[in-house]
């Protein structure tokens, strides 16, 4: 591998090129990406080599496409239309089946390989960048039989420098598992956050009264709207159901305060407290 | 100060006495709780230098109460009853509103003073209990006018060696408004993590996939329920308006979807990502 493009130099992206860039130094990291400002930021931050476009992707021997999943949707049957027969191009994106379909049919759908890194921050842009953020992180990888054997291998090779565990799914059951786990965070927090600041129109009364339990639960909501506009999107089905169940959840528990049932309320808790053990596991 | 009582000798109340031994090595501190295991867990950590009952408060010169606060409710004229004209009480409580009226007629309303200091982890009990909890975090006091001058001056010192800053707010207020930044991330957290436990039958699902966005956004859900079921029906009514405007925006986002009205979910996160300059002020 000589030349990697990185689409889209954010977050993940730029955490990406920080450590394929330790893999080898002899590597040349090209960036792509429609904010200037941040394809400046990231040469000036080193996380690239040079700046690129499109029509580069020809000399790639691995292409990165780390952008909100609706461009992703969009651009990747043109990105493999541009790669050579050698080129991996693994994406990164928060949904799978939507990404899968879009190039199920196409010619080089075995240059491709469908991915979510389970990792990242609350921030975003090629400053929020990383180096060691997927160190002992889930990669979901899905589909791999559609992806020609050397390019797995490739795949595999790179995840496994970077320190990631492999898991292997259909697109359909990771929407639908990840829809639970990351995406109804995300919206829980962004209402939690909504509710606070309506009532609280005098910012500095939050401010004094808030502690590290409301600053830790509403963390999510300052992620950025561009990329998860689209993820709820793309995963529609799944998140209104996860909504719903949630929605379902917090009515009876208000009934139950509501009917004063407090031994309610408090087995509620309880049978919930077995999340301890289930979050001992995450770092 | 010779004697000072800690009734609780959990995670606010072993921190208090780790903060406050610092003061004057000279000092006794007392350790009061029903659970014996915490006694002895407590006395073991050093918490406390000797184990006390409730007859024994008449010699304090000040007494922490740190308990559920259902408890504190229900023994606090007790206490009060008890000590000497000279001592000082303070409660730590998560409510006011229900803890200042049962005392509010007392013969020694004048010794007791209520607060709130907002410090905690999602943890408890004696071994929880860590030095410097309180440091640059808010202490909020209510009704400061009720207690005597100079017991309330005897409880600055000590909340101004502790490290914390201090507001005055009536107990309603109090109320009204930790129902939004601290009651409501608890249900947040404990409805978020039972809808995904629900779901996710195979604990070892829920831990390959997820990240660190759940487990920030779960974490209260740890909490402890013999603490949280009293705070939330002692807050009831002022709980159940914030859990409804939050159900309300949950249940607008999901129409949103259902509608694919993706500029309203867009406009909806980017208006909450404004929690990003509020947060920075939460350490």
């Amino acid at each position: 591998m000589k030349n990697i493009y990185i689409i889209g130099v954010g977050l993940i992206g730029g955490s990406i090129a920080k450590d394929v860039k330790k893999l080898n130094p002899e590597i040349t990291i090209h960036g792509i990406d429609k904010n200037k400002n941040h394809l400046e930021d990231a040469l000036s931050l080193k996380l690239i080599d040079k700046k690129a476009v499109f029509d580069d992707l020809e000399k790639a021997d691995l292409v990165i496409v780390s952008i909100p999943v609706d461009a992703t949707e969009m651009l990747l049957p043109g990105i493999l239309d541009n790669v050579s027969d050698d080129a991996l191009v693994i994406d990164s994106g928060s949904t799978k089946a939507s990404i899968c379909k879009a190039v199920e049919n196409h010619p080089k759908r075995r240059n491709f390989l469908a991915t979510h890194p389970i990792a990242g921050t609350e921030f975003s842009g090629p400053k929020a960048a990383l180096e060691g953020l997927f160190a002992n992180k889930t990669n979901i990888i899905c589909e791999i039989e559609k992806t020609a054997f050397k390019l797995q291998e490739r795949a595999l090779t790179i995840f496994k420098i970077m320190g990631m565990h492999m898991r292997y799914m259909n697109p359909e059951a990771h929407d639908k598992h990840i829809a639970y786990v990351s995406h109804l965070s995300h919206i829980s927090a962004f209402m939690l956050g909504k509710t606070v600041i309506e009532k609280e129109k005098n910012e500095r009364d939050i401010f004094d009264l808030a502690g590290s339990g409301f600053a830790s639960t509403v963390r999510l909501a300052k992620s950025s709207p561009r990329m998860w506009a689209p993820i709820f999107k793309q995963n529609k089905s799944h998140v209104i159901e996860s909504l719903d169940e949630y929605i379902n959840n917090l009515s009876k528990f208000k009934a139950a305060m509501e009917l004063d049932d407090f031994d309610f309320i408090f087995s509620e808790m309880e049978n919930t407290n077995h999340i301890k053990q289930i979050l001992n596991g995450i770092q």
